[in-house]
């Protein structure tokens, strides 16, 4: 059919990671498919930009185009540069680790999906809980439910989906639940190192995540067997401190 | 005084950034002053963590440290290991441009202040319009203000301030706007261009931003001549998608 909704899928870890696959093939049963994604690992880059040198673009097969930058310099040369059309859905993952709370503001995944959003495309990113081994059948199952959702319905302006799912089968997750953002501390996150000449380094990661937050968030939802969709939003204001500055703030307000 | 505030200062520009100096300057009229900086230049590497090599602090002076990651590596690294008290502010600039709308969300300068309200510690970014000299007296100016407001009256919880100020002296300022954060979309800010071997590349950057924004957002403010300080949060969830997304998505909310 001509008709079907063509869709971008893209991720984090590169065009080799097998989570890029599974969420390629969920995708394929909603519409027509095209994946740009990163040449190599982009963990943690959060929503860089790559302004310092010239992006090339390779094209892997038919329907995949590899790029040596981002996950957010492929959303944004994907849609500017290489598509031939609008897509109708950008989906992002399936990332091998959850991207939960704070650290979702660190995350390529997610914000592969926040530079969708910026360009006006619908957009989600999905991160599965990593297990001993990575079976990604269940995300994306679910995937394929959220992706579906979207474009039917839509989404709010300027608002994308955060989607988590817990270790296991499909048929072991009990459900969705619609969440908030959770907050995490981590603590004992910096192991300090040396390097061959004695000289001190730091190396961050690990850590034990401390979870400060409620029963709506999504960090709550994983462990009880849930998968966790939470709505992200552009605008960062915080209104309510915005009333609270003009008020009491001596600055005059022009 | 023994009993002066004690203020981390970062940048994303580097620790050799004039910028950075300024701000030092600035910050010490409120208290003690350590600067914790990029080696080398990191603009628009947003909220990027360094978790894949160990990183290496160098003491370029006796309160300045320069660490060969991103902005958000040293506010984290600063806070955990380099630093003998917890900081009572975190302020992050001066950078030579304005953060305004969505590049925000790239900005290393932001990112920063974004980490530190993470450690629970209350931040500010401050970047300046650039014109065609960099003159930071202005920025400074208003920098030392926010700063004294932050340390008398402290922050809303999550929640920093992102300062924008306008080109030109602290005298041709006409005051400050509390603002929300506008929204902006770039036409034609990808540049195609060829390598030696004729091979297509892409080049990001450039193009006119395009303000989708009302009197109230920091796009306006500024050529308005007024500086503008808008409250950022933590919290990405759009409260509002999420009561929609529990009464209409199919999906059981368990």
């Amino acid at each position: 059919m001509s008709t079907k909704p063509f869709i971008l899928v893209t991720n984090d870890d590169g065009v080799n990671a097998p989570g890029l696959l599974a969420l390629k093939e969920a995708m394929q049963s909603l519409g027509r498919v095209v994946v740009v994604a990163p040449e190599r690992d982009n963990s943690a880059v959060s929503h860089s930009l790559t302004m310092d040198r010239p992006l090339r673009v390779r094209q892997v097969d038919e329907d995949i185009f590899a790029i040596d930058g981002t996950p957010t310099d492929c959303v944004t040369i994907a849609v500017e540069k290489i598509l031939t059309e609008k897509p109708a859905l950008v989906a992002s993952g399936i990332n091998p680790g959850a991207n939960l709370g704070d650290d979702l503001s660190y995350s390529g995944t997610v914000s592969a999906a926040i530079e969708a959003t910026m360009l006006g495309i619908p957009a989600f990113a999905v991160s599965l809980v990593v297990g001993d081994v990575f079976r990604f059948g269940a995300a994306a199952t679910y995937a394929e439910k959220v992706g579906r959702e979207i474009l039917d319905r839509g989404l709010p302006r300027d608002t994308l989906l955060n989607v988590n799912v817990p270790e296991g089968g499909a048929d072991e997750i009990k459900g969705v639940r619609f969440t908030r953002q959770g907050r995490r501390v981590y603590e004992g996150s910096i192991k300090e190192t040396a390097d061959p000449w004695g000289r001190k380094h730091y190396w961050i990661g690990g850590g034990t995540p401390l979870w400060d937050d409620g029963d709506d968030t999504d960090a709550k939802a994983l462990p009880a067997g849930f998968v966790s969709i939470t709505p992200l939003h552009l605008d960062l204001t915080n209104h309510d401190a915005l009333a609270c500055l003009r008020k009491q703030w001596p600055f005059g307000d022009g």
